[in-house]
């Protein structure tokens, strides 16, 4: 089995450490990951500059491949490029942070997969529920686990999982569920501060307002202490909507005239 | 009415200049947009650095405020700490160049407006099919009308109108169409090229692959000069799997060992 390994942390983080080397255990690993940190860039791309690919050691020996791009960047480039053959699946993570409800839009770690998934390619992005994480043990080997269930179930063109692991002892793991994108979001806070030279700026922080009340959603689901696996694809028609707007009558907007 | 107007080309582009113009004849219009171009930044969000807010001035007068941020920031900010009262709607573009199909998910443009929806405010996205437009007058009155539908029979919470304007003139347009995202995508290619000091770098291009049929198709349509109107939303759940994977055995994981 081949499999990439990306994500958002940057090559030098602990968990794409921890991931890779549960990994090795039953594949052949390449890893192509952003040089530096790129949390929260979205499904951003890099069309208007160049890449650059920098071989990176850790503990004296070659890592894999450092971008100077984005986590989809990674992925786009690790598979048309650095890569001889194609990999089987590919794993973005252990991210820092959990990747739930409306911080899927947001995540680099889960547009890394998600890029994968745009290019057929089975793929899942792994998050552990802390920032300060101690042991990344038990979500390496989750995913280890999982990458192979993967390998054996397949998963449809363009699904991808997103697997979230509560950051406690393996002891206390409720469970695993498969779960729907949570509904909670941000209750943005801009600080605004004031710079050495009298100039104002702004600071983003905020709280994140729960706004789901069942474990079938991925954010309870963690909270209640299991590990959440919720599919996710790109295809973001609102299909609802589509048939209640098919009985709009735009048309008629061509001919209309507006009144100021 | 109300409206915040951002955009991913930046500031200074020719199509928010023509979009501001066209609304202000029907509402008060704010203007919070890139200070530089953000295109293909997908839905990046600015958290590791502050932000700084600008104002802009157009033809001698102030126009709005420019961040050097995404598009997403600005709408953000826009409506968290620049504007006096909400909007009502929140309008991105006019985009130089079509967002269908896979594109929805690189796209700026797209973001502003999944950002508004995102915090329950009515949005719409217009993109017009090319990167060299001589006139934005039929897409800045499409969106005029557009809003003022929007505003009349509102949109559900979390849902926007992505729509795209081919780039004929009036009298070629074939009329408007509800649609859906299409499912073209990149088949992506890295030029791979050597700089003065001999060091490779790697030069995102690519060629659309159509995979659409059918003028329910938002890339279809717009190619046969149909304005494309797609409602999406940011609910990534693909329930069709969530469905089948509820009959896999995940619990199994927990206890099973992993053989090499």
């Amino acid at each position: 089995m081949r499999i990439l390994v990306s994500n958002d942390d940057g090559i030098d983080s602990a968990g794409i450490y921890a991931l890779v080397n549960s990994l090795k255990e039953i594949a052949d690993v390449t890893v192509v990951a952003p040089h530096k940190e790129q949390s929260a860039v979205g499904h951003a791309i890099t069309m208007q500059t160049p890449l650059r690919v920098f071989e990176y050691h850790r503990d004296g020996k070659f890592f894999g491949y450092a971008i100077d791009g984005t986590p989809a960047d990674c992925v786009k480039i690790g598979i048309r490029n650095l890569m001889s053959e194609p990999p089987d699946i590919v794993v973005s993570g252990i991210n820092h942070g959990s990747n739930t409800a409306v911080n899927i839009i947001y995540s680099g770690t889960v547009s890394a997969a998600r890029e994968a998934a745009i290019m057929d390619f089975p793929a899942m992005a792994i998050s552990i529920t802390s920032h300060s994480v101690k042991d990344f043990s038990f979500a390496a080997k989750i995913a280890k686990k999982l990458v192979l269930e993967i390998y054996k179930n397949g998963l449809p063109n363009g699904t991808m999982l997103n697997v979230n692991v509560p950051n406690v002892p393996e002891s206390e793991i409720a469970g695993i569920l498969i779960t729907k994108q949570g509904k909670s979001k941000w209750d943005d806070i801009y600080e605004k501060r004031v710079d050495p030279y009298g100039r104002n700026y702004y600071w983003l922080t905020g709280n994140l307002v729960e706004l789901d009340d069942s474990i079938e959603f991925d954010q309870i689901a963690i909270k209640n202490k299991y590990v959440s696996i919720t599919p996710i694809h790109f295809d973001l028609t609102d299909y609802q909507m589509y048939e209640k707007m098919k009985q709009w009558d735009v048309e008629k907007l061509l001919a209309q005239k507006v009144e100021k």
